[in-house]
């Protein structure tokens, strides 16, 4: 199978060309210019709002289906920058779906699209309401969510397919984020470069976390049986606190530090607790197959190994 | 004509149906829960998110056009409400559209329906970029914004006209907006029921006022003559700052009183200056022929009445 990938060189996007080539599948897509090109699949730097480069990418391509990945993806900054998340995340996918209708699979219907969301979209639900199924209604509470919530109608509007990912873990992403952070502090202090402090948010805050890997899985394989129109849970069904992994990625880096909670990094309006009920995937036979400790493990020799080369 | 209305209890719906009967058109809409129903038209109480109810107000109806103005529209409360602007601007207006779609006009053709979007849609534009055109890519900088924003998505790919009004002010409107409430204060002033002391935001930021006599003008127009998928905005096209506003209302009360900045009014983000160019609308016939000091002269009317009633 051929998939066009938008925001080949983010963090899913990245781990999917890749892991296509693996499997000897193939990769295309666009990205932007303050990331590399991966060096693998056809792949052209286009802004999500440019709609005829963005027709000729993938007129070049012919792909069998597009996975959108790209997006700004950081709740936190989305309060800052909420135009910016505005322009990118709903009218670049906007601007997807219109170029897509257009174009047309090689087998001759029409292309498939598969819009990544988020599990930020159902906002804060109340815990004896866990885990959350997909009919229920999105109550966005931040502009990230919001944004994220009002291109999910345009996707189910063209027929796309939606997946609400819960907290995707694993090799390749950004210090931004919560755990990749704690690994890379970890590292720093392992090699005496920082002191033995570890700056945290919200360690109480609870997750869904699904291993990168497996979320690969899913979307390649709703690009392949999804239903058009239909929102699909990418989750495990578990709710993790942030303080459980630290305390995992802890044993498993050997590392002692003091746990110093950070102004900065506690975000304006959080979700307590978030879980997902993923049966529509699962009855299409995806299961997650990787555990929240292989993705630590993950995170924890890549900090080690980024802390070496530098 | 007859139009159908929603938000008919609104400050714009319920000028709209009261404006229609006098000209001997006909109204109909439905309301909300928390507004009691006009005193003309067949009003129903519908939830915009009740599709079934909804299309069954439509079909008793069989409007010539539809008018969306029911929404959530104070761009402070956004910020704290921001899953329920969602819900109604976002979901409700796709709703509308959806059951709009399966309904047909008199007339046999389409439905035509005219979606009420805001000027705060544009955020922050630099002073020597003024007066906004429509072409402008949305850059919105309020949880309200960023959903009016998206529901013009939606609303556009249906076909619909999208309107975005700058500051609409005239008598009917709520407290909770500016002029409103300096007149209202103004008044207990003036019967001595309140200390010489008015409270008010950010008298700094300019805006582009229409008497909302004009705006009904102008939605009744686009109603019959408005382009399918086609943005217009609705201005004077000058920018006036709400202190010259304040003033003219003092002058104009011959009241007296000490001005003083209360926080809480203080938007947390403020845009500073808007203005529009409404050069689309004119071209179909229409002009604004109210001055803000008509708009005034209603609002300070209507507050010392409400005064004498209490």
């Amino acid at each position: 199978m051929h998939l066009f990938i938008t925001g080949i060189s983010g963090f899913v996007g990245l781990r999917m060309a890749r892991w296509l080539a693996q499997r000897g599948e193939r990769a295309s897509g666009i990205y932007v210019a303050d990331r590399p090109p991966p060096d693998l699949g056809d792949c052209w730097e286009v802004d999500l709002l440019d709609r005829d480069a963005l027709a000729t990418a993938l007129e070049r391509a012919r792909p069998d289906a597009v996975l959108h990945f790209g997006a700004l993806s950081h709740v936190g900054s989305s309060w800052k920058r909420m135009a910016d998340y505005f322009r990118v995340n709903v009218l670049g996918t906007e601007n997807l779906l219109d170029v897509a209708a257009r174009a047309s699979s090689p087998a001759g219907g029409a292309l498939p699209v598969v819009v990544a969301s988020s599990a930020e979209v159902y906002g804060a639900v109340p815990e004896d309401e866990l885990p959350i199924g997909e009919d229920r209604t999105p109550a966005p509470a931040s502009p990230y969510a919001l944004t994220k919530a009002a291109a999910e109608r345009l996707a189910l509007a063209r027929g796309a397919v939606v997946v609400r990912s819960f907290n995707l873990v694993g090799g390749g992403q950004a210090a931004s984020f919560a755990l990749p952070s704690f690994a890379r502090q970890l590292a720093a202090i392992q090699r005496g470069d920082a002191e033995p402090v570890l700056r945290v948010g919200n360690l109480s805050a609870r997750r869904d976390f699904v291993h990168v890997a497996d979320a690969l899985a899913a979307y390649r394989h709703l690009a392949e049986h999804g239903r058009p129109g239909e929102v699909y849970n990418l989750a495990s069904g578990e709710a993790v606190s942030i303080r459980h992994a630290l305390d995992r990625l802890l044993a498993l880096s050997g590392v002692t530090a003091q746990i110093e909670v950070d102004p900065e990094r506690l975000r304006p309006v959080d979700v307590p607790v978030l879980a997902g009920d993923a049966r529509r995937l699962r009855e299409l036979g995806w299961a997650p197959r990787r555990s929240l400790d292989d993705a630590l493990a993950e995170l924890w020799q890549e900090a080690r190994q980024e802390e070496t080369a530098a």
